[in-house]
């Protein structure tokens, strides 16, 4: 399972793996793929320093990368607290009210205060490149596209090269047009941020559109080597998985208390995700609970636009996350999530997806 | 490019064309495919006979087959004149005054009459069969899933496989355990009916699910060389293809008059598709065109239920198809259509897929 992609990042198989934890980051880096650590868990640039610090301890000298999400048309934004201001009463009553006929509890120390994840903002993500470029990084990927070319360039001043998901042809070319040197082609599947056209189009319509310029990984649907070999198949250089790693050990070392998460995915099928402006105000994909079901009834208000649609729901995310009932979780995931049947470590994951996909090309070349 | 399923249907390469024309459907199958007809536009049995008989006469000795419209479970039904009176006025209104609005002329010959497509009846379908097993057909496929248990043995009792399209793993153990011999993986992706599991997740799902009992053919987003070897390495033993034939030279000997479809077709891309209940009650992939935005208007009716959605339509349908505009078409498609940009002959189609199989496993086999 080798194509060029494995040369440009020093990486044994051409995997790169997103996740928010650092130990599932540093795993994946270490199994052979690339960790790529998603960085809009942090408020605190500082907080994202010690963490980046930790993985050039915790990858055994292999490379790893980071995510952002940065639009690249820079847009309006203030304080959490002047934005704030924005999100209308009936959408904080309609949040107050669900968690209350959900059966989720306040916090034990609530303060009132509901600062919110801020890394959706721009000025916040701009302080993520800067920490990031400090350190031996082999990847910036923008979860929004194209970042502003400025950053482009000053990530391509530290020899760093920089991927962009996209979710149609246009955007890919966008992007290469842009100076972005990968391209993440995201299929309707994938969980979180995504589109309407589906891998199995997609990948090869994007790879026609952009193949010679820049290489494409697939992102959507994969968590098995039957899954990677159709994606390079498909045209793709390698392939980019998110969903899957949320189902590891390594991934309760960093997100403690994600125990009710873990078990809720492992029970889920392939059914069981919805594509919601819920999380973000964006459409992306989440596993479907009693939370999303409560935002699709009848009498739940459209979600608000993005970044104020996460600012209403963080504080909720955070009751959410502490009531740990498996019913009530609020987690962007793929349809991949009905292969998520075990928890595992990060290895396995990775070992039996590079020995099935041996298997796999061996069964093609008897077809 | 062969797989256990060449064999057993008698074709040179797994691949499986759904058609409503026979034009096509003999061009397939001469081409070492296996063409499969679409019977459900046959109203008349008499008209289906005579058709296959033309069928038995022009595809060179190569095995053809056919696909029904059958839902297990036997639905109230009654004459069309009866399921007519069920329509709303008001839906009736709605589907007159969008003609209008959309510029829609009426048929020259317009008679008040509205018989629609009776394929969808119970009745109707079961004729299909009959009439079909006095030929030497080589599949019946049904593309609702499994038909009646006793269409079944009538079929096996002739020595003819049966086929059933499923959109989630446990419709595909149910048609398994009926007798069903091939399941066709119908994604998310697909035209027609179709389901909200994407042919990457969907594929593997099924193969693992009843891939011991029953080979799996997948479909959905199927219309290259490069996807028909992803379809392989997910665990396909072969390949569906319906949308693609749609831009062929021999779908026009049957279908006159729909240049203007074509031009559409060829015109639009990968987005220009919508999932919606207004072609037959269920959800169906169709070409996104002024129509289907009309339908999607916040004062259009909510779709009636099959039958009485078709019935609703049909004559709207024919309308449409006489008025000949590119933006005003009514055609499941499904998101390959993006790839589809030029009319070609069939056996171009097919012969330009196994080329570019083979080039995708011999690039695999360098990675």
């Amino acid at each position: 399972m080798r194509t060029s992609l494995c040369d440009t990042l020093g990486v044994e198989y051409p995997v790169c793996g997103f996740t928010p934890s650092e130990h599932v980051a540093a795993a994946i880096s270490r199994a052979g793929g690339l960790g790529v650590l998603g960085c809009v868990r942090f408020n605190d640039a500082a907080e994202l320093d010690a963490v980046l610090g930790w993985m050039d301890e915790n990858t055994g000298g292999k490379p790893y990368g980071v995510d952002i999400v940065m639009p690249s048309k820079i847009p309006e934004e203030g304080s959490s607290m002047d934005l704030t201001k924005l999100i209308p009463d009936s959408h904080r009553s309609f949040v107050d009210k669900t968690l209350v006929e959900l059966g989720v509890p306040p916090l034990p120390d609530e303060t009132g205060e509901r600062e919110g994840v801020l890394g959706w903002l721009h000025s916040v993500a701009r302080s993520h490149v800067e920490v990031a470029l400090k350190h031996p990084i082999r990847l910036i990927a923008n979860a929004l596209g194209s970042p502003p070319v400025d950053v482009i360039e000053q990530a391509h001043g530290r020899g760093v090269p920089v991927a962009a998901l996209a979710g149609k042809a246009e955007h890919a070319v966008r992007h290469v047009d842009n100076g972005v040197d990968f391209v993440v082609a995201q299929g309707y599947e994938a969980g979180g941020h995504t589109g309407e056209i589906a891998s199995m189009v997609l990948v090869p319509e994007i790879v026609d559109a952009v193949g010679e310029r820049a290489p494409v990984l697939a992102a959507g649907g994969i968590g098995s080597g039957r899954q990677a070999a159709a994606a390079l198949a498909l045209g793709a250089s390698g392939v980019w998985m998110g969903s899957f790693w949320l189902a590891t050990e390594e991934y309760l070392q960093t997100m403690t208390g994600s125990v009710a998460m873990q078990r809720a995915l492992v029970e889920a099928s392939s059914s069981d995700t919805v594509r919601t402006r819920i999380y973000t105000g964006k459409p992306a994909r989440l596993l479907k609970t009693r939370w999303t079901e409560a935002w699709a009834a009848p009498d739940a208000p459209e979600p608000l636009p993005m970044p104020l649609q996460n600012l209403l729901v963080s504080h909720a995310h955070n009751r959410i996350h502490a009531a740990a009932d498996p019913s009530v979780v609020s987690m962007p995931v793929g349809q991949i999530v009905g292969r998520m049947d075990r928890v595992r470590p990060v290895a396995d994951v990775l070992g039996d997806l590079v020995r099935e996909y041996g298997e796999t090309v061996a069964r093609l070349n008897g077809a």
